[in-house]
């Protein structure tokens, strides 16, 4: 059976770079941005769009009326939504089935799970996300402290509804994980080598 | 500065274990029940008494009276717990400033905050920790699963109501640790190679 790592991760936690990193000290393939490639191959839908969907809770985008009709029964925007969903789903099996893999994001623990995922959660606290976000921000950026905490704390609570909605569990859980890395007071990559010797036997 | 390593646990989850073999991998001192005979001697109370409050919420002792007696401000019971607190407080940082080491429990991560040590808490989910009590349980223990269940979370109860009034801080909350390891499906000796790796460089 292939080995698969799932990585759960706050926003500007540094979860992306310790999932990339850890796949390329394992040599497993890595997956993220390539899963949205994928499903806008399949569904003709664009990267942007499926992106803005990707992590959403469906109800966010349960319009009560279009234009001036008003759906009773379907209603095209949660559908589409959830069709995302699945397609997601459907691709992230076949990925994990095909070799070992780091997936990250996207309820790749829950949707695995018959595979027996290791799944790490990745998370800090605030002051030091805010700082892992402001190394990485483009050098015209202005946002103050104050807003830069906000776009965080909304960021996790889209991925939050997102992951409860769909799996049903407490998003950031740390029973739903067997491994939780707070990076607070970490270099990322220092620990990479620890974290991969779990996997190698 | 003295590498310093200290154990949060739940009860049944393996902490314990995990801790010794860590500090056997590493080379670390080893410190747990050496705390309370180490109390004991200091306090000339017995190892026995140490033990039943030592992980112990003071008001849970604080009787309102004593025989006929009501004590309206000092009350000898609660000021032996505290006191208890205090010297293993003093007795954790003496063999923190000692050596590199190993501390299972007992508040120690935030008792030698100003040390920075790292911080693991260690969890797992109740059939597992069920499992693990059975296997380390006498011959002849005739308790049900339901009543194993019950005395698992009260221990637990009692540990976070300790921490909580001590520290100030929820117990188990992953914010305060450094790494949180779920061994629900691990055989911990399997992974102390990959844990002791983070602690040499």
């Amino acid at each position: 059976m292939n080995k698969i790592i799932t990585i759960g991760r706050e926003f500007g936690s540094g979860g992306r770079e310790l999932g990339r990193r850890l796949s390329e000290a394992l040599g497993f393939a890595y997956y993220d941005q390539e899963i949205v490639s994928e499903i806008a191959k399949r569904t003709s839908l664009s990267e942007q769009y499926i992106e803005a969907i990707a992590e959403r809770h469906p109800l966010f985008s349960f319009p009560i009326h279009i234009g001036r009709s008003f759906y009773l029964s379907a209603n095209p925007v949660f559908e589409q939504t959830m069709k995302v969903y699945q397609e997601q789903a459907r691709i992230i099996t076949e990925m994990a089935e095909k070799s070992d893999c780091v997936i990250v994001g996207r309820c790749a623990d829950y949707i695995l799970k018959e595979l027996k995922p290791f799944r790490i959660f990745v998370y800090a606290d605030m002051e030091s996300k805010i700082k892992r976000c402001r190394e990485k921000a483009p050098a015209d950026e202005q946002l103050t402290d104050r807003e830069l905490r906000q776009q965080i704390s909304g960021i996790d609570k889209k991925r939050a509804k997102y992951y409860e909605f769909y799996t049903g569990h407490s998003w950031g859980d740390k029973l739903n994980f067997d491994l939780c890395i707070n990076t607070t007071q970490t270099v990322i990559k220092e620990i990479i080598p620890a974290i991969a010797k779990l996997f190698l036997s």
